[in-house]
This record gives C-alpha cells, structure tokens and sequence, in this order.
C-alpha cells in the first residue's frame, strides 16, 4: 500500500507547521487584514468598499514531470493556475500576477526557461491578469543541473459586498462539482513515487487507459476557473479549490462552522488517472481523496435552488459541472 | 582572478533573458499597468489616484550560509528587505507580504523553517507590512538534505503624484548613499566561490577584519530602509536599490535618457567585507562594482540644495549617509 507520506510529503506535517508559525505571524498583521488561516486567499482592505485578495503558490514537483519530458511551455498554465483558482474562491476578480524562477543554470537552460515564462504569460491570458514582474534567480548549489522551481503571486480585488465567504451556507444546500483536467498540481510526489518507483513506468511508457504516455497525462496543465467563477459568481455561496490536502481537507474550508457535507462517490466519473493509481498502487480510498482531486477541481456551494440555466452557463464554457453532494448538519466529509 | 560567471552566476545572460521574454508578457498587460522592465517594481493603477506597487525577490544562495550555519532566524528579513527594498524605490508604502518557502522535509526542519517565518515576521515588523500569507512546500525530490529555498512577494501603494520616477532627475543633482549593513542578499555565489572554495575559509573561521567569523558576516541582515525613504521622501527624485548587478547596473535605473552619474569612490568607507574580498580573491573593481552594493545599499537622487537637516533626519534612524557623487550629461556610472 501507498501513501503520501511514504513518498515524501506529510501533509499533517504542513498542518502543524501553520499552527506553530501562527503566533509570529499574527502580530504583524494591521488593522486592514482580514483573512483568516484556513482561507484560500488573503484578503486586504483597500479603500471603502474594496478588497485586495492575494495568494501565493507553486507547483510541487510536477516540474520534475516538465523536465523529465523536456517540455516546458505549460508548467507556467499550472503555476498561474495554482495562485489564481485560490483567490477566486472569495470572488476576487484577478489583477496582476508575479513569478519567481530558481534555476541551476540560466544560460544553459535558456530555452526551456523562456518556455516556462511563455506558458506563465499563457496562463495569466486565460485568468485576465496582467504579468507584471518576475524574478529570475540563478542558483548552481541549490538545484541539481538542468532543475528549477516555481513560485507564483496573484493580487485580484473584490468589492466587500462580493466578497464568497461561505457564510450563508446552510444545511440542504448543494454541492456543484467542477471537472478537473487530471491532477493538476497536487500530490505529484506520491504520483511520481508509484509511477516510477513501484511501477517503474517512465514517463515515456504509454498507457492505455489514458490513450497517451505516462508524462502526458502527468504534464496535462491545470484548469484556471476564472470564466467558470464568473459566470454564475451571484448565486454562488462558497468555493472550495481542491488543492493540497484533496476533497477532505479542502472542502471543509468553506464551511461555516458546524456544517459538514456528504458526498456520492458514484456522481462523477473518477477521472482514470485517479482509478488507475488507486488500483494499481493499491492506495486507500481515503488517502486518495486526502491527497487528490479526484476529478473535480473545484467546488460550488449553492442553494438547493440553483436552475439547471446556471448549470448550463458553466458547462457552455467547455467545463463539465456534477453534482456531487450536499451540505449536512455535522462537521467533516462524509463519503457515501 | 575571481569573476562572477566562476561562480555559476551570469548577469548578461539575465539581462540577455528579460528582453527574450518581454515579448510575451507584455501582451498580457491591460490598460492599468504602469511599468518598464528596467523599474525595481510594477505599478498597476488602484482607483483615480492611487497604484499599487508589487515586487518578487528571493535571497539568492544566502540560504546556503544560514543551511551551515545552521541558524535561520534571520534570513527572513532577508527575504522582505529584498522586497521590500524595490517597492519603496518608486516611493510606495508597503502594504502586505507573501512569503513561498520550498524545503526537502518539513518535520525534519521545523524548528529551522519556523525560524524563518519567525525572521520574516520580524522583517515585516520594521518594514510596517503585514504577513497575510504563504505557502510551505515539501519537495523531497527538487530540493538536497536539508535544503530550502525561499521567495518573497510584497505590495504597496503610492499616490500617483507621490510616485518617485526619477523624470526630475537633471545634471548637477547629488547622489547620497546610504550605508548597507555588509553584503545585503547579493553576490552571494560569488562570495561563497571565494571564502569557500578559493580561500578555504569555513563559515567558523575567524577573520580579525571582520571582528567575527565568515558565517556570521556573510549572515548580516539586509537593511530594510523604509524608514529612512520615508523620512524624507517629499525631497528624493531617484531611489536606486542596490541590488543584483551592484553600483554599476542599479544606478542607471532610476535615471532618464541621456544622464549618468559620476561616482566619487574616496567619499564613502568602503565596508571591510567588500575590501577583503577584493584584496584576497584578486577580483577586478569593476566586477566588485558591477556584483556588489560596496557598502552602499540605497542610493537617493537629490538636488543640490538638500539640506544637511534632511541627511541628519536620515543618520538619527542609524544609518550613514554619504554624498558619493553626482549626476552628469552623458550616460553610464563613471567611477573616479
């Protein structure tokens, strides 16, 4: 059997470290912070009615899957992806978007890295931000030849009444679940470590599941939800992004407090990397749903109301929409 | 002789870089950016008056010597200083911070990793911004034993007739330099390359030049200056950070077409770090000037008639000022 921490990552580990680093942290906050650490953006007052939302984030190590194909024209989607998809849960409209590149070796790599500012250019076109700065570090003791990491920054701004905080969730209310495009960018270290350790399938290796090779399936670029978000943003009451942490711990944090949800498994089609890997991997159910997004990358909560009209705006955008369960009247996920 | 492309690190090829990639990012921008490449930080317009300021840095293999010397308290302030620093050029305040911490192993390292969040928190603190959020990532496979990298993100704002642009700038104006406290978070492969390899100077070797050992002069926090441009920001018409590229490339940036500046090098104590390294690693001056800060971390353009009350404002915050030159009619830095 196969865990996450098996591979690497201690996702409880993480946990910790926030709780610990929380009373250094809160201090320096000023009377304008308004932001909680269990949000997916913060947010900061700006003038009367308006909020800056930020977010940072990278990819993990599915730039090890970028460089291991040589392809890097769309690890910067994921990396865009990653910052933009936390700061829309609250309603923020993205602004500007910053990124940071640590390399071995600029000069050598130069192509592979102008192929990584092209997909981050790409994807700030896809979210509506404008890419205002970067940083480009070269650091030859840091990183093994050829490697490189990712850091992305997005500011967006939400006016006060806009603002997707989950309050008005309330029980009986539903549970409208967004397709992802494959793992997008979590859980790469326990992918990796099945694929090609215990399975000892290179990136090269077709599957026939997947129609395509192990590093194309594992390098399909995550899905930026702006346009989706957009679309039926009013009648939205909360959005959970399905990042680290999967659908357990990610879904819970739009929750009012003493509200939990249920969710059928059976609604959705698992997307097959995530039945292959369970299958083949022999990994727990439950651990599947803790480190991946199962196929849904994201998660609306609305009223038990919402019109099958409002469905159709967000499929029309080319983005299969589920639902997948319902707000209950007890904390926690529950998996039927 | 040392240079800096010995150590692995290539300024051209990063300038060489940006100007392959503005192609793409610039079509990102919409109507609201404000900004060139050669600008410390972005501006994007915020409401009639007002632009927010934003800039990414990281510290550069600075983590390298926290990593042996295993204290890690303060590379954090590093990491706003070098944010921090930027934004301030163009005379905005800091508003927030984010921070993006990639390690190999979060519970191996916590206490080291809390004491880097614990740093940046101090830095915020003297830099008045608030912490809002961060991201820890756990990448086993990117990142050596131990290991960590480290990205910071702040924004500011700035009334549009308050921003600092330097267009005021003319012939005959002085150039004040305030002192840094050492190295900053520049020129730090090159610096490792020559007490680590060339000299074989450990970070716990003592030199009586320093008063303390390698590790610990190679440690010393980046100043944060926001108080000191404060203090008399009504006056400055240029601020140039001293950043990657030293005296030599960060001086032009913050003047106009046409002028440059004549640099007088007896008119400041150079600091023992930058004389030793010069002496004993046989470096050429112009590659100390074009890789360093030579003891001057922020440069302010004023008119002649700054008065000696307003340097005074600066220095009762404890720190030096030096008028170490002038603006002259042709362009580049001439050093005399």
């Amino acid at each position: 059997m196969t865990d996450y921490k098996e591979s690497g990552v201690d996702i409880d580990a993480g946990n910790e470290f926030v709780k610990k680093i929380k009373p250094f942290v809160q201090p320096t906050w000023d009377k304008n912070v308004n932001t909680d650490l269990k949000s997916f953006a913060a947010l900061y007052k700006n003038g009367k009615n308006k909020y800056l939302a930020a977010s940072t984030d990278g990819v993990g190590t599915k730039v090890k899957i970028a460089i291991a194909m040589n392809k890097h024209d769309t690890i910067g989607i994921d990396l865009v992806a990653m910052c933009v998809n936390d700061i829309i849960t609250i309603g923020a409209e993205p602004l500007f978007f910053l990124d940071y590149i640590a390399c071995e070796n600029l000069s050598k790599n130069k192509e592979a890295l102008e192929d990584v500012v092209k997909g981050i250019a790409e994807g700030c076109k896809i979210a509506g931000c404008s890419l205002v700065g970067g940083e480009t570090a070269e650091m030859l003791s840091l990183y093994f030849f050829g490697e490189y990491d990712l850091a992305g920054f997005a500011v967006g701004e939400v006016y006060k009444k806009k603002i997707i905080n989950g309050k008005n969730i309330k029980k009986g209310d539903k549970l409208l679940g967004l397709a992802s495009s494959g793992l997008h960018s979590n859980g790469y270290s326990l992918a990796r470590h099945l694929f090609f350790k215990k399975l000892r399938k290179p990136v090269i290796s077709q599957v026939f599941k997947f129609g395509r090779t192990v590093g194309e399936e594992l390098l399909e670029p995550t899905k930026i939800y702006v346009n989706e978000v957009n679309a039926v943003k009013k009648k939205i009451k909360g959005i959970s992004n399905i990042t680290g942490g999967g659908f357990i711990e990610n879904i819970p944090r739009t929750l009012p407090e003493g509200l939990g949800v249920e969710i059928k498994k059976g609604n959705w089609p698992v997307h097959p990397i995530f039945a292959y890997m369970q299958d083949k991997g022999e990994i727990e159910e439950k651990e599947m749903y803790k480190t991946f997004n199962m196929g849904i990358g994201m998660v609306f909560v609305v009223d038990k109301k919402f019109k099958y009209s409002d469905i159709k705006k967000v499929e029309d955008l080319g983005t299969k929409v589920y639902e997948i369960g319902k707000v209950v009247g007890k904390e926690g996920v529950n998996l039927i």
